[in-house]
């Protein structure tokens, strides 16, 4: 799993920071565009999108320029929630937030920029079929948008300082975080040619590793190492933020953590061809540190 | 002219509203995003796309889905500009600013949710094929993003506080307003189904005209009045801001504006076919006073 991680990275990387190179743009905004792309971590989205399409037999180089698209709006995404305004972050994954090192004018517009190029990149991709551009870039402004990600983030801003319910928090995060997740598992799909009752499955699936996601992050928050996680341990409760742990006490937290990735392996299990890169992200993200 | 235009927004505003209003979202969020764009002005850029459009006798009605994206793009880029670590302006055409009502999150968010709804609305229009829906989504993405007028805002953040040279001055508003004025003239005409020859001059029109809109910005913030312009007039020169009249002098400035109005009707008149909507949006936007 690592290895095969750690291939696709070095291919995607160059890849996607190429992009960014070839802009005719004021260098500074090329620059915070650039800075917080390389910021980036394990690229689990990119990743889970190269796994769905070699799960339908494609090259995972057919994922890529859907992949970078990606990887700019959950980046961009994360630029903008780590302004002032927002969740006022001066670090992230141990490194000056966008805005601490470029200033908050710039950080938007580089945010603004990333989002848009995301786009651009998918439209004018020579390898998918316009039918294929136009149903991934709908695919992923639903995702991301308003009633996707941006409108999770809404929520959740709302939701800060409020005890919320466990439907509440569900929703917050199957919009902020699960939507874009779902998009990496669903454009491998489509690109691959998934049928539609793969899709589903597909779908279902990518709905348990989401909540998996979020509930192992709020877990961490509480049990990581300032080290492993790349920010103060135990943000959370100073926020006082409602998450898994709080709602459902450790063990609770733990035990629903399972239940998703259980349901992820089953509605693997229903594909119809094996789906073993599939089945090992489930765990990868069920159990990662960081 | 006043006609036409008043006969198109009566059919364009109800229905960008309905766009916002039947989004799954939280209500703040909608709320926000309905609020800057029911302040909209003038829409000249719809209206010139659907002038685009008739020149090449296409009904209106078909540029109706475009037209609402390039407002929403158009309006979150005015939300974003406003912001306090941007222009911190507190009144846009005389009403608080988005962020001022709002609050600066929800104002950062309503413009990412413009933004990439925008993009949804082109991707599911049933009006447009999928060849159409590519280019369409390519051309706004490039004039929207950060080789368009992210980096002219980017470019004009830098450029503040310093006296800038003519080149630059019209890079930045080529840029900033330019591009998405284009677009525009250009998604009309690629509906309507112009030929090569026809887009190429258009382009031409469409780039004459984006000048001669910021040359009249820069004229009507020293000779507007307050109640007009929705701003506080002079406020270029406080903001030691470079426009066309401290560069080229105020007659200066009244002449380029003439030659660029000239060089629109001088595009016009090499059509193929009359366009008498385009010749007549051209004065307009030179001659207008608000």
């Amino acid at each position: 799993m690592k290895k095969y991680m750690d291939e696709k990275l070095q291919i995607f990387e160059p890849y996607m920071l190429g992009y960014v190179n070839e802009l005719q743009a004021p260098n500074e905004l090329k620059e915070a565009m650039a800075y917080s792309l390389k910021a980036g971590g394990k690229r689990i989205r990119p990743m889970l999108l190269f796994a769905a399409l070699e799960t339908y037999g494609q090259k995972a180089e057919k994922g890529l320029d859907a992949a970078c698209a990606l990887e700019m709006i959950h980046t961009y995404s994360l630029i903008h929630d780590d302004l002032p305004a927002m969740d006022n972050d001066d670090l992230r994954r141990g490194k000056p937030t966008n805005h601490k090192l470029f200033g908050e004018a710039t950080a938007i517009l580089a945010g603004d920029a990333l989002l848009t190029y995301a786009f651009e990149i998918i439209a004018r991709s020579d390898v998918y079929s316009p039918e294929q551009a136009v149903q991934l870039i709908r695919m992923l402004s639903v995702a991301a948008g308003p009633a996707g990600m941006v409108g999770g983030q809404a929520a959740d801003m709302e939701g800060e300082k409020k005890t919320l319910s466990l439907a509440e928090l569900e929703y917050i995060h199957h919009h902020k975080t699960g939507r874009l997740l779902a998009f990496s598992v669903m454009a491998g799909a489509l690109i691959g040619g998934a049928d539609k009752a793969e899709t589903a499955l597909l779908e279902t699936y990518a709905r348990h590793i989401g909540l998996a996601f979020q509930i192992r992050d709020d877990i961490l928050d509480v049990e990581g190492t300032e080290e492993e996680i790349g920010k103060p341990v135990g943000s959370d409760e100073s926020n006082e933020k409602s998450t898994y742990p709080v709602l459902l006490t450790m063990d609770g937290a733990k035990q629903k953590l399972s239940e998703e990735l259980q349901g992820a392996h089953d509605a693997i299990a229903l594909l119809k061809r094996p789906a073993p890169l599939l089945e090992a992200f489930a765990d990868v993200i069920a159990k990662r540190t960081s």
